[in-house]
């Protein structure tokens, strides 16, 4: 067991992936913020203001989705062909969940990218809402479902 | 209690900092990845490979808390005067704990670029071990601590 | 009269402003972008679909602005204190209006940044727009105001 | 009749491309800035201050279409093949048209990147001579021609 | 023999690589950063401080051979399928050198990002030493080997 | 003696210069790249080419001095007052030489964002020829002058 993105002598490299071929890939990924019950209720109130808050907190996401490569050291530039992020206030947990998806017809996977898609996102909602709540909690951001890839799909155990 | 980058039509906008003194601002902000004993053991294993997976992490925290307001849409460009990132990998907990700390003379907090720099060098220490465990998970992703500026300091309670 | 961003020789650089005091700077800004009625009544629609195609393009006019010195090669960067777009659906005219406002302590005018804000705001509506309607057009973008600076106020006429 | 960069609830998103087949793709955009006739003089002096203005203005043109999916939030990354940037004088109407080519073997049409082009070539036009007229409007950016995709090819009518 | 960056007027263009077809291009670029004898030992010394030193100019070269089409205005987008940077402690010459190599399925060639990657590896050995040693020369930055595309492989004489 | 990037355990950060007083800084930096006397008198060809040419390279290198600190990890970001960029053509040593001059009110000094500048430059000369010349050198990229900050001036000695 290795780390692939490190040679020999144990120096970061960015690996081949001219060899593999293009296939479609796909990755699922989840995370969250917990706010105060007050906080939640802010971004619940009805009417426009939520619509901007979550707009800009979707932005940012496929935005960082589209950047991962610059972000990430060793990640490969890559062209996406789709990304999605969808937001749901749980007012039982007191959190905004975010899960992004993103699809590529390419050599790697899109693991890296719906991760980082769903780190921005919560991020966001924490620079949205920090002047009324700076406790905020980024929890639980991890990938749920792959497929594609010579790796194999991946699907996370409940 | 409002949304302070929404305006009254609830819309996003960059709110105005002109008015604030110039001041010194430090944030210090926490998070860790959580994996398998097995990649962690990976990790922790004397030698140069540990030194370049975390010096890549610490690379990364340190440039994306730079590009901070490039990733959140209604973040001030700033120019921070100190930024750290510290790794702790802990075998108790199987995680690995990682500590950003940012200072500025200027006109806004920077709770972000601290949050930023935790998450995206969380995301660096996932893109590195991910051939090996994707189960991994970003959690407690939080402000610690927060001093200077008109809204006063922040200390996370234990 | 002469050009101010080249030198005697007619090349290009990047004028010096480290002799000017820091002041308030100030610029507003507009444009519209001219689709058919249809288009128009699609982005008027009631409900929330115009609220991600108005927010999605005010994000993005916000983040040009931030970005503006990158793109404009011979801009200084700059650390903008505050940036606001507004939209105004004209149905009389058949045309979206967009004005941008920036606010800036600095060096120099923001004239640049918020015709930025404006023109990419405007793109980004032609580019959600599209699929319906290919041949919108951006028309009058243009500085309406400026305060601040060494050459003083600037007021379009009427 | 849909906004396809929405879904059913509204939502902006990155739409997918992946089962759209690669095939060449073009698109032609033009618009001008119009100035006063003495700013224009300038520009239109004989010796290298004239070209280093356009080659600024080009370059920037280059470069902002490469940049397309950055500056606006739903565009896809894409490798363009060719880019080229035109300019006229034209002392008759007072103004200096742009006019960009760009073509793509790939799945999405490069409208957007023919259009941003345009755009922050002008806005680099404005830059350059708004020392002596800031009056300057950038208008008429709109899309000329397009081949290539699903969609079909598109002309402009007189 | 012509310029191909530049069209029959002189004016700088992004040409065209539609027609090429995609093949594996590699391209091996060097430099070397000289300094005084006891600078050279102080990156020599055993332990960590090194690993840090060679591992942040590391990950500077890859992730600017990522960018490199943001650089140099001229050079396609593309996606590189491997990208790595190593470096030998020359204390007979007093320097470091630098080695990069690039790998891509596509249609140009790899040199720039190779040469990028060195250049920048070089620059960040420049900024980590320059407190104790600012008259270090960066030096002999030069194309070693070239594999694919149309012109042909190139292989430097010794 | 001590690289100032690294702490006491050998792990980069970005030093902290908050205490450091703003100040008037300026650096120059020097650098040539070497070319067969066919290729250098393809540039030297009256007329708009070498305009273009040389236009194109200025660009690019007063752009990457404003994104230095995006280039060199440890770089702090910082808003240049003043950016320019000279080329001599050398038909004696067949060589184009290119030096940079930045300029700064701040607190941290402008050798990086010289020398990238050069750098920059060098790497957009050497895309444009290549075409014609493979074998180009960059050669004696070096700070030439420094004045002001806390490390006192420095001269290269002839």
């Amino acid at each position: 067991m290795t780390l692939t993105h490190l040679n020999a002598r144990g120096e970061a490299h960015m690996v081949d992936v001219a060899d593999k071929p293009e296939s479609r890939r796909e990755a699922r990924a989840r995370g969250r913020i917990r706010m105060q019950p007050a906080t939640l209720a802010l971004l619940a109130e009805g009417g426009l203001p939520k619509g901007d808050v979550l707009a800009t907190a979707r932005i940012a996401g496929i935005q960082a989705a589209k950047r991962t490569h610059e972000l990430i050291p060793l990640c490969h530039a890559l062209a996406l062909s789709k990304v999605t992020l969808d937001f749901e206030l749980d007012s039982a947990q007191n959190c905004v969940w975010v899960e992004a998806f993103c699809r590529l017809n390419g050599r790697t996977g899109v693991e890296m990218e719906a991760l980082t898609a769903v780190s921005v996102a919560c991020l966001t909602l924490y620079d949205m809402c920090k002047a009324v709540d700076k406790a905020m909690i980024i929890d639980g951001v991890q990938l749920e479902e792959k497929r594609g890839g010579r790796s194999g799909d991946f699907s996370r155990q409940a």
